[in-house]
């Protein structure tokens, strides 16, 4: 039995993820939204939503933002306005599954009413750990490009030790940088210490930063204050990789001089071959694990 | 007794350099070529090279470039030009040092004609070592630039296995690409064993490159040749780090639309005060090492 999938919307990193799932066998693909495409994909089935049999898709692939409040889908490869309703995800298969990258109120609530199964892949650990390493090397770029030292000996302090401060902090010890993590938990500091990295409680960074030439922040929460920024020396660089708006006082760091850079999505900025493969990884590993759930042999 | 040095001209290398000998005590710094500059130093003496005492001077610092073939002297931050004769170097004391980055004929025939002691810094190993990492620095950032996939798990050949070549290796290895070695030599081969990265003998590059996706030569000699390159995937990015005209065969590459890119002087593209830093360690551990010799207390 065939497996039909379609990919409604989408940017960069879909190309790579469509190029995955066109090497699966037994996949029957279906692409929305890529009819301004400059290389087109050979072989594949494109059609325009209206024209989309939704009743007969197994697999829905929306792009990684999902859709907005009305329920409209980012098409980057094409003009086409896509909208989705509630009506569309009623005439869905009952055991139909719909990936996105995030889910925002109005998809979670429709999907819900809808009974439809959603995934939203970026809140998955697996992916969120897969692209903390293009994020970490989206990082390392910006502290090359906007410093005037190496990262090799610069003393380097990281914010946060979830999935994404743990591979920053690894990847900048590794190029030969002093790396500190400050954090509240004391598993974390546990941890730390175990890697040979210098552990700060998250409370007492101001103390630390007067002797700091990158700062890296994960955690999306006012934690760099203007305490923590006061004391750090003036050539110093503050890289923010928490969510939209960060956890930096931008505004006093500005005041100070100092550079603060809020980065957005660096995976899909530095790698977004590699960042369409992760997407298409976990769904192809979803699918096959629950293969006869879905009835996919 | 002051050890008087001149510093005449310099690029943006040279701010740190002279930052890091105005901490030093017992030195007198007198700069020229400076004039323009827009941060000036303070309690620095600066003047014009005619009115520079050269019969005073215990150390002269010339540009990372020496001086051209008429002994012309690169002045960044000013628009005297400044001709060096042999006239000059006769005229600076018996026991004078003259530090440049590099000496070409011209320079070294001077020196050698008026029995001027001459150090060209780039030529030694500790400076070279230390340059090799803002190198890789600079090279790791234009991989992440110049690629949609990660620097993570993707296949890496590094030509040569010098001072260059054996950072970059160790670099990007620590970055989780899967590095391969190409060399000569049998003491290389077996030390790119024993650090866990995979020995590929020179001669047998081409069998090697169709797994390749970034290759970064190190060897000033033609050795990424029409045969290797014909077999590398069409994405795959050529980095050559071998001073010009590099080691690579640009036009074969670019006939069959691969990038290639030449790079140069990537210390002091990515990290000028690292880069400066570097050469004042070298000159200060030199000075403090010959003190005596040099009559220096």
């Amino acid at each position: 039995m065939k497996l039909i999938i379609a990919v409604i919307g989408g940017d960069a990193r879909y190309l790579e993820l469509i190029r995955q799932l066109q090497a699966i066998e037994n996949i029957e693909l279906i692409l929305v939204g890529y009819d301004k495409l400059e290389q087109s994909f050979t072989g594949l089935n494109q059609t325009e939503f209206e024209d989309l049999n939704c009743e007969e898709l197994d697999i829905v692939i929306l792009p990684i933002t999902g859709t907005d409040e009305e329920g409209k889908v980012e098409t980057v490869f094409s003009v086409e306005e896509i909208r989705i309703t509630e009506d569309w995800f009623h005439r869905l298969k009952e055991d139909a599954v719909v990936f996105t990258g995030i889910a925002n109120d109005h998809l979670t609530e429709l999907t819900t009413k809808t009974k439809t199964s959603l995934i939203p892949l970026l809140d998955r650990d697996d992916v969120a750990i897969y692209n903390s390493i293009p994020t970490a090397e989206g990082t390392i770029m910006m502290a090359i490009e906007n410093t005037d030292y190496t990262i090799h000996s610069s003393r380097v302090i990281v914010t946060g030790f979830g999935r994404v401060g743990n591979t920053v902090a690894n990847k900048f010890s590794a190029l030969g940088a002093k790396v500190s993590v400050a954090t509240r938990k004391s598993t974390d500091l546990a941890r730390i210490t175990e890697m040979g990295l210098t552990p700060i409680e998250l409370n007492k960074l101001p103390e630390y930063t007067s002797e700091c030439d990158l700062l890296i922040n994960t955690i999306p929460a006012l934690v760099i204050t203007k305490e923590a920024i006061q004391n750090l020396p003036s050539n110093a660089v503050i890289i923010d990789l928490a969510s939209k708006p960060g956890g930096t006082d931008f505004e006093y760091a500005k005041q100070r001089g100092i550079e603060a850079i809020l980065a957005r999505s660096l995976p899909s900025i530095v790698a977004p071959k590699t960042a369409g493969k992760i997407l298409a990884d976990v769904i192809i590993q979803i699918l096959t694990k629950e293969k006869e759930l879905l009835g996919w042999t």
